[in-house]
Formats: structure tokens, sequence, C-alpha cells
């Protein structure tokens, strides 16, 4: 495919290569990338162990892609030697282009482009690169080696990084991030045709402050949205957001209004920050498409049934009343009657009873007024612990996770709000990320990504 | 003070002692509980170790506050021994009354407050009770033994366990929390004069579903509101919320429109879930008000400060740009020049360098355009961490705070978002609030509880 040389490359030489970049070198020199590593630096014999070329010209075997880590006012001169050695692919990690503002930034791009030419393609400058765990393409320490199904691009480094380290924590795993800077030649739209079309990405994320070419991006986002979900946050929502985002990127942000009317022709899933990202990411990888936006919730309490109702409504779902068969079963199996079964349930009780949770789940999932079950965990928790039943409790959660997605067909979520002692927390979040359940810091954000995957769905409808 | 025998008892009884209800009995007998413990229970000798008296009359000496854990049917009985034996409150944990919509219900209500004529006050049925971490009054395992400035009054019990639980790990403390359930006699109105009046409480926080009295709670609310900031979760904003609502504590919600002028007319600060509530508290138990809503942020990317600025403005704060002065200033410590340093800044350098931070504050803080500041940590703590900076970096930042809030006197705030890995920030987090600095897990919460003490700033000076 068009950019295999980018996210596979056979060999990589790292321009400027110094023991000041070790979070650029090191991750090439462990075994999982299988392809060939090359330094440069006239200044030095090797770094970190490795030799260095003096030249690019000097390094006796082909070069598929370059990283350039030298001052912006070097990378033309290095540029010229890509395109002599037949790189067919650069990073500029560089920044000091035009989003400083300064004279000649800009000019330095264009003379940068002139030099690329067709002979070779250029990422950045003001960027991350690209991390692709399956290749062992990477641009820090502490990245999954684990390949998935997610797909990033990003026109920021910071969230480049940040979304799959925290996407990581929450069992997010990715099959190939770009950052791509000023994207003076590879832009957005280039990127989500390639992950369009890739069969090792079943969800494309997308951040972006502003685009070079409006009508080739709604053409690539269009595309892209008719293959898989297309989860965009546009950076620079805001008026003093989108000035910020013109020193970041130079990016002219645009108007909000015409960035969300992108969004509803594309069928694009525009979401509202880096949580919604990842949360809404989580949402497609880890669960089936809700038919509808209506809601089922377990609580343990009816304190928390109150205040979590209306945040599903606030968040755009439905709580729909169970009918009269569900209430006449649930009053066989809860100590409530009549007016005390309502949706959410408070079901406290089931929490502790071994097969309780399914036992509500059989009943209230496959009502066709259903669409959705959500179950919060919360301090609860800690008197299981304190009774010895944390093994017990993951095994039914799963359990219920499995019926509820696999026979029933719909999205299964935990919210293990922060309201959890922090140390459970991290433990619970764990043991049943590792079962693949998806869970959530909120039922507000467990809710918008349900509400998310259900824009998703009604686009696909209405195709 | 009126309800100090509820908060101060002397000594207490538990009708219905049993070893099924060990998070009752078992924090009286620590040695935290400094009154006389006395459990009562006809069927039993003892429980726990402890004696057990057949009835409440058996007791030699006085008891000032009984607690209930008995079934319904048996609370009228068990009252009127209390009002034999001169009990001055009693909390009645049971459920099972008007909550459930069941017949006898309200009937039993009605005896119990009959009974209870002007003998004795009662809270409940249908909740916790009282948590006095001074006194040593609690409900549950693993609450702060610590006494602390936050007041909580809670009509649900599990948001009164969940708020001090959680809120503990968050580093708040309380003084006094008490759930009151289905408020037959003491409702919110009366515990908010209660705290209005307690020099021990700076802030109270309530959680309401509903009042019988909507007079008497307005006129409680102004009063509290007059005193010190109340933050108020009003459970069952939603239609769907409100129907919860009706069969957890019985309680007709109301519209959203009539508590929202409710709250707007005493000067009560909404928020909209639990999260919100916490968030809030802190914010006030650890930073001045704020002067207005402007803020400066520092961050550690562009990417970052593009999203953080529209999560500021979506929470309602404006995001000034600094004036030529600052700019001038900024020039001289950061890397970047004139349009390249905006607000928020981008200053990753700064975080590396001693004292870096705490030059930057100088400039920014004391702008009389600038009423609050904060500063933004995630994944950039990896590599301190990897530098051995953790130990530095927390005292720059504790100085920081020094600077921004005593000196200057604005709210400084830290933001330690999910997208920061999750061993580092339970660690950071900690650290941080060790020095009582206000950590949030997201720039939204930090500036939504910025703009909450503007809110209260606000009302303030129109007083």
């Amino acid at each position: 495919m068009q950019f295999d040389h980018i996210f596979y490359p056979k060999s990589v030489a790292i321009i400027g290569a110094s023991p000041q970049i070790p979070y650029f070198i090191k991750p090439f020199m462990e075994p999982e990338y299988d392809g060939k590593l090359f330094l440069v630096n006239p200044n030095r014999d090797e770094v970190l162990g490795l030799k260095c070329y003096p030249r690019l010209q000097d390094i006796e075997e082909p070069v598929d892609y370059a990283i350039f880590s030298i001052p912006a006012k070097y990378t033309s001169g290095a540029l010229r030697d890509c395109v002599d050695k037949g790189v067919k692919a650069v990073h500029i990690f560089t920044s000091g282009f035009s989003e400083t503002g300064k004279e000649g930034g800009k000019e330095l791009e264009e003379e940068l482009l002139k030099i690329a030419s067709d002979k070779l393609r250029i990422i950045g400058p003001n960027c991350m690169g690209v991390y692709c765990p399956e290749s062992g393409m990477t641009f820090t320490n502490g990245m999954s080696k684990e390949a998935g199904e997610v797909g990033f691009i990003s026109q920021s480094g910071a969230h480049a990084t940040q979304v799959p380290l925290a996407g990581m924590m929450r069992g997010l795993r990715f099959s190939k991030v770009v950052s791509y800077g000023n994207a003076i030649d590879l832009d957005s739209s280039d990127f989500l045709e390639y992950l369009g079309d890739d069969p090792k990405t079943s969800v494309i994320l997308l951040y972006v402050e502003g685009v070079k070419d409006g009508r080739k991006f709604m053409n690539a986002l269009k595309s892209a949205c008719n293959k898989k979900p297309v989860v965009v946050l546009k950076g620079g929502r805001t008026k003093e957001g989108a000035r910020s985002a013109s020193s970041h990127t130079g990016s002219l942000a645009g108007s909000a209004k015409i960035w969300e009317a992108l969004f509803k022709q594309t069928g694009a899933i525009s979401v509202r920050n880096i949580e919604e990202l990842i949360d809404t990411a989580l949402a497609f990888s880890r669960c089936p498409l809700p038919r509808g936006r209506n809601v089922s919730m377990i609580t343990f309490s009816g304190g928390s049934s109150v205040v979590q109702t209306d945040a599903c409504i606030d968040m755009g779902l439905n709580m729909p009343v169970f009918g009269e068969e569900a209430i006449r079963k649930l009053e066989k199996i809860t100590s409530s009657v009549g007016g005390g079964i309502t949706n959410p349930l408070d079901s406290y009780h089931s929490y502790f009873r071994p097969g309780g949770l399914l036992e509500v789940a059989n009943i209230i999932a496959p009502e066709d007024y259903i669409d959705s079950m959500m179950l919060e965990v919360s301090a609860t928790y800690t008197r299981m612990r304190d009774e010895g039943m944390h093994d017990e409790f993951i095994t039914n959660v799963t359990e219920v996770k499995r019926y509820v997605q696999e026979e029933v067909g719909e999205p299964f979520m935990v919210a293990l709000p922060d309201t959890c002692y922090t140390e459970e927390r991290a433990k619970l979040q764990e043991a049943f990320q590792r079962e693949g359940i998806a869970v959530y810091p909120s039922i507000d954000r467990a809710a918008r990504s349900i509400f998310n995957m259900y824009r998703y769905q009604r686009f696909l409808k209405k195709k």
C-alpha cells in the first residue's frame, strides 16, 4: 500500500543522532524493530554504542526512511542528501519553521517541498513521526509493543504521545499512530486515505487543528467514514483555542460552525477532548454497536441511580422504564417490588450473590426497548474485597459482559468512578480490562461513548 | 449548639446490634469514639465481644443517641423505649418506609413522628446517619479519623459514604457528614442551619433530591449561603432522574427550573454531579477566591494548550492574552518569541529547569488581567521520573503554589489528567496533595471548580 515504506520501512536512518535524543534512538535498538538502523552525525563516531556515519551517502545499503533531528537551517542540505540516496520518506522532527511566525520559516518549508519534488514524501516538520508496533517503529519510550486495531492521526506531537500511552492504560492497543505537525507535504487527508484502507485498523482517531486543502480533507474524511468509524477532535473549537492553535501549528483553525457542518456531512464523530477521544475509541474497539440510545443500568444504591440517570440524559441517552414482564421477573430476584423496580436498577445484593448480576442481565438486556447496559462499581467494592470476593466478582462481571455483548449483541460497559478508592480502582480496572471489558472512570464518560457509537450507527443506517 | 447531641453524643446505643452489621459497630469500638457504646439485642448476650443488653431500659446509664438497625415493624416499639429512656436523638438506619411506595410505609412514619413528639429528634429512616471524626461518630469502615472543614448533608446514604471516602483520596477532610434519608423529622434545612453556624465547617456540600417544606429550605439555604459557600447537587434534575428519585427517597423532585431559580436566588452553587461536588469543595478548601474569571495556564505542549483552552472556555472561564510587558519578560526566559508566547504558555523547558516554573509564575500571576493559574502535568512527568527529578519537581510546584496563593492571592491548581500513566499519577497526586495543592484529574474539572468559586465571589460582591 501507498505509505508502507513509512509504517514498515526496511531501513531507517537517524540524521543528527546524538546521546541527547535517546528516546528516539533507543526504542529502535530493541529487538522489536526488525529493519536496519543507521545513525548519521559528522561529529561523532558512535552514539549509544552504535556506529555513526558522517553522511547519509556513506551508508552502503539502501535507506527507506530518514528521521531528521537537526536544526532547521540544516534540513534542506540533509533533504538533498536523502533525494540523492533514494530515501522514500523523511520525518522532520525539528521545529522552528512556519509555526514560529518568524521570518524565513515559511520560505524554508517551500524550499524543502521543492527539493522533495516527487522524489520523496515529507512528514512534518515540527512533529513526532510514526509509531507502528507491528514493525517496531516508534518515537518514545514506554509505548506498547503490542499491536491493536486503533489508528491515530495527530497534528500534535504531544497528543500523539499521550493518546497511545493513556490508551494503553485503558487496555487500548494501536495499529498506527502518526504525528504530522506542519504538514508541508503529507497531511491528515493522506493518512485518512491510508488508514481507511488499512486492514489492520478498525477505528481511526484524528486530532486536527486546521487543514490546508479543505476539499481534499472533506473527501478523504467522507471516504474513511464510509469504511470505518472516524473519531475527530478538532483543536481550537473556541475563538481563544483557535488563537492558541495558530501559534502551535500555524493553522487557520476556521469557524466552529464550518467544522461541525463538515463532521455532520461526512459522518465523522466529533468529540470535545482527549478523554472523549480515547473513551470513544475504547467503545468501538470493545463493544458491538448499539441499535439505539436506550440504556439500562445496574447500580448499588438509590442515590447513585438518581445522579447517574441525570448523567445519561445529559449525554444524550434515553433511560426507558422497564416493561411489566421484566418488572415481574425482577421482583422474584430482588428485594424490591413494583414501584421500587426502576431503571437504573438499584440492586446492591446482586453484586454479592454469585450469578446475581447475570440473573439481572438475563432479564433486562434482551428486552427490545433496551440497547445497551452499564454496571456501576464503586465503594461497594471495598466490602467485596473485605469479604474475599475479588476474583469471584471479576468472573461474574466477565460472564455478564460475555452474555450481553456476544449473546444479546449490545454494548456492556463498567463504570469505575473516582469515587472508588484509588488503590482498589487501579487493581479492579486492570482486572476488568484483562477480560476485555470496556471500563470508564465515570458514568458520564461511558454514556457519552455509547452515544458516540449510536451516532455512528445512525450514520450507517442513513447511508 | 442545637444538634451537638447528634454530632457529639456522650453515649450511643445500637438497637439491633448483630455481627451482621460490623461496619456500624466496629468503628465505635475503636479508641477514637470517646463516648460510651451500648449494644441492645434481646436475642444475644454479646456481639463482637461486647455485652448486649436485652432492652434499652436495662442500660443503667443515660443514652444520648440511638441507632436503629431493626426491621421497620419494630421501630415504633423501640422508639417508645427511647422516649422512656430520655434518648435525645435517634438515627433510623432501616429502610422499608414511604420510599417503597408500599401500603403502610407512610403510616408507620407518621406513627414514629407522633411517638417522638417534642421529646426526641429523628434522623431518617432509610439513611446512614452521622460521621463526625472529631467525636468519633461514623457509619462505615475506612473513613478518615482526621477532621477537616468540609460539611456534607446528604439525602442519599451512598453519596454520604462515597463523598467522604473519595474526598479523602483527594486530600479533603470533613467536619460533619449526615445522611438523612426520608427526613420525616430532621431535614436538610435543619442541618443547613446547624452547619451554617458550625465554626468547624467552612464549606457546606448538599445532596438533595427533594424537600418537604420549600419555604423553610429556601430560608435555611439563603441564611447558610450568607455565612459560607454552599455547594448543592440536586439529584433528579432530569425528568428521568426525578422518576428515579421518587422511588429512592419518595421525594417529589420538582421542576429543574424552579430549583435553578432557587439556587440563583439564594447564592447556592449548583453542580452537575458528585465529581463536581467534590472538586468544588476542594477548590474552596485549598484556594483563595479568584477576583474574576481570567485564567492563566502553563502547559508542556502546543497541542495541550489548544485543547485545554477550549476546555476552559467551555467551563465558563476567560483565557486573556498576555500584555506586552509580560511577553517581553517571558521572551527572556523561554525559547519562543513574540507570537509564540500565548496564554496558555507552552513552556516545556520550565518544568525541567530548577525554579523555571516559579520564574514564569512571577511574571504571569501578578498581572492585573490574571485571576488564577493552572499547571498541567502529564506524560512529561515520565521523563522527569527517568531523570530522577521527582522530589525536585514537587518542591518547585509547591513553591509556585505558595507564591501564587499566598503572595499574589490567586487560586493555583494542578491538573493531572488520566492521560498521565496511572501508577505515576497516583504517586504524583499524593505528593502534591501532601503539600496542600489542589489537584484535579482534568483541566475541565479544575476550570469548572475555579468557575464555581468565581460564582460565589460574584454573589458575595453583589450582596
